[in-house]
């Protein structure tokens, strides 16, 4: 948080919210319905809530006029809005404590070739390689490894330890987090006699505007051609992004996937964590994979997706894996087709016996 | 090691072992019972490793009064204690080569309004932000970012390259590995007219005492309220811990485990390798969960669970996993009460078509 | 690219090619069959590819033998090798962008103790501890961390952030990818009476001659024995190899890989992407893994394994996991020798039946 106080009536103004109550209440900050106190404002974000609601001790709300109506009685300040959850959102950035220094600090080692913004912040010991580009506004903090050839746009926000290597190209308003690796090479090698073979890895990264991509993951250059991020895409914490990898615009990828060689992902996808796709195939446009689950074929149609096993508790699981061994060796939709049969064969014998009575 | 030479009676003070044996024994180093030499400490962990302590040879063993009697005629030099593996544990501190610099390196950056103690290490191109606390014998090797409003307590180890951010507080004793990051931003956006808009992450780590945290670690900071790893969790590589997860006392969490945001996990579970759970879920305590499970539930009774499928030729595997398939139109249990009641038919038919003989 | 041009009879002499056409034909890179120009050279990688090859623009093709004579009327310039795959990744070499750099930044912080060749390159930032060693025309990229006693070879790439710790031995012509940790302190701990207590991890890391390793890697020290990384191993981004774990020479790994401590994997090995191999186990030569298995058990037998389940559609896949449940309770082999029986009891009543007829 800033520590900074904002009137009611200015927070509305910032959500385009109708405000109720009083004007000049002052707000500190944002908290959970559970937790506000009288100088936070909190958010409602479902009808589950409303008897949270009713108890909280916020000093404010974000509410639907829906919600508003069942809180009445119960609070008086109010900012309503139609998404409750876009307005948390957005005054998020408000209460956002920002970094504002700017200017290159003397410890950073920048080529004569590079060309850095006048309005970028280059942090402690950065160092930035031959013909880079770093674009108005961007803050690269310190210990920012960017690599010869590299190009960052506008108003980016590149943190502490992140290695941009590998030509890669970095589009506008696009946040990398600490640690993380954009453009190192692809795992390509060619097998010959026993021996594995590097092949020098010759395309870049290209990334879109209003990427974000977490901490600590891997985004490899592609072999020939370019590993491409449209716009809007989203990716969390210690994820692969394999080379010649596309991934399209608004998708996102949640923690700890991994996709492997050449695989194009559509747009608007929802990747849970821990999913694994494996290489070179083809994943249409909004599709929802499931948590941890494995992916080897392409999807053409749009839906959720799942693979795995449910957790149990760890003697009836070794049972259970025993006998998922076994269907290797039980046909089971034939074991339904021979019990219907049987079952016909029952049934005329019974009748064939009434029948002899 | 250190190279350094300790007498077995003076390592026998440092476990409240009973020694037999040459007190003045001198020994450089701890090894296992098959690789140790006659300068080395071997430990014997359990009666199945009886036959290697006999043919090891060690210096000197870590035994139990039992062993020993069992080892007599075998070996000489003895440091007999109630558990080998703890004096094992404790006797490795002894053999370790100690980081012994203390003050500033003069490559640090540190910003004026930040208190560091006088004892602690700060080493070459650290950077440290403004309003941070850096406590007493606290080592902070190279390359460390410690981000404003970060507190680091006393006596901790921070490896190379990690990033401390988000105001992170640390606790005492605790150890970092490289290259880790504490406190970046949680994986938090609206979804609105099919674009992601990023929430700020308004809230903090707070990490506890004698916490260990592994390499390339993600450990992300609230979104209001705070992600928290109590006293004495114990973490290994390239974790994901998203916001607002809480970790109980003492809970272990093997390499590559995946916790989504919000869950919270008791104390003293332990967490296999590479094991995933979903996000807003409670775990109680006492839990133990084996590598590479899926957690998507609740789990309120400490016990031990899995899920997964065991290891198979892959040919049989596929066969396998098609049969997987069909069990979603195979209705298993009514299929079995099905063949029961068949059964009971065929007998009835059998015994009505006896009697008429 | 390194934006040069070669002559094609030039180009032939790097793969030991026969080249067919125009000697002096000017190329300025490689490309893919479908995106390659006329001052691009392409490779034919199987028969399913030549109509694609017929159609490319490429200014030159890579091919057998056999494919040229397919090809002749539709190229006319040609390198004739056995392997083009081979010859793509030998040319690769060819128009790699060179670092030329030699020499130490004027900001390296290199213990005097330290040996480092004058044919090295040391980057901006480099911290280098006492006691280390670095080869001859090894290249150590900016905010390379180098511990004490740590020893690199000769013509290594260790590029940007890297952390190599825990006096860890690192041969010749290795690569080692950005923010990858190598000698980490393995996850080692007794437990006694409800708490985890450290144990000093006292072994190092040995990484053999022509080993590759992605970014973002943990390669733990061994407890007290090494960890090892034999000759020509190959390894992935993301991956964690646990303390004591060895690699036999010219095993690859995919990215996302887990192995646990004191596990031994045996000589030209592939784990697919995510495989998690648990500690204590051995795994013989020539085993591939399928991504995202779980291998629990020994595997002495060369050959191809696989776990997991399929992909479905989310709706399905739920019904088959409670099934994949209920499978604890029902015992699927017992259920087809009970379908036999029965089967052979109704065969029998009805041959009675029509004997009594």
């Amino acid at each position: 948080m800033n520590h900074q106080f904002y009137r009611l009536d200015a927070l509305a103004k910032q959500v385009q919210a109708k405000f109720f109550g009083q004007a000049d209440l002052e707000l500190l900050g944002l908290a959970s319905l559970e937790k506000a106190n009288e100088k936070q404002l909190a958010f409602v974000n479902g009808e589950k809530y409303i008897n949270q609601a009713k108890e909280s001790k916020a000093g404010a709300l974000i509410v639907t006029q829906e919600y508003k109506d069942l809180l009445e009685g119960y609070h008086s300040n109010f900012l309503v809005v139609d998404s409750p959850y876009l307005a948390f959102a957005i005054l998020t950035h408000v209460f956002e404590r920002k970094q504002i220094e700017r200017g290159i600090e003397n410890t950073a080692q920048i080529h004569p070739s590079a060309i850095v913004s006048e309005t970028a912040y280059i942090g402690h010991y950065v160092v930035i390689g031959e013909n880079c580009v770093v674009g108005d506004d961007s803050i690269i903090n310190s210990h920012v490894k960017i690599d010869d050839f590299v190009e960052v746009g506008k108003n980016c926000f590149i943190d502490s330890h992140v290695t941009l290597t590998g030509a890669c190209k970095i589009g506008h308003r696009v946040r990398i987090h600490a640690n993380t690796v954009v453009g190192g090479e692809g795992f390509g090698f060619a097998p010959y006699q026993g021996k594995w073979h590097r092949i020098v890895q010759l395309g870049s990264v290209i990334v879109g505007d209003d990427v974000r991509i977490g901490s600590n993951c891997s985004i490899d250059r592609g072999a020939l051609d370019d590993t491409i991020l449209e716009n809007g895409v989203i990716i969390d914490n210690l994820v692969q992004v394999a080379h010649n990898v596309k991934i399209g615009a608004n998708t996102a990828i949640a923690a700890k996937c991994g996709i492997a060689g050449s695989t194009t992902i559509g747009k608007n996808c929802v990747l849970a964590g821990a999913v694994g796709i494996v290489g070179h195939i083809n994943i249409t446009d909004n599709v929802t994979i499931t948590g941890m689950s494995m992916v080897t074929n392409n999807i053409s149609k749009a839906g959720t997706y799942s693979s795995g096993t449910a957790l149990m508790e760890t003697n009836a699981w070794k049972k259970a894996a025993v006998r998922f061994k076994q269907l290797a060796d039980v046909p089971l939709t034939q074991l339904v087709k021979r019990l219907d049969h049987m079952q016909s064969q029952i049934e005329s014998l019974e009748s064939t016996f009434k029948l002899r009575k």
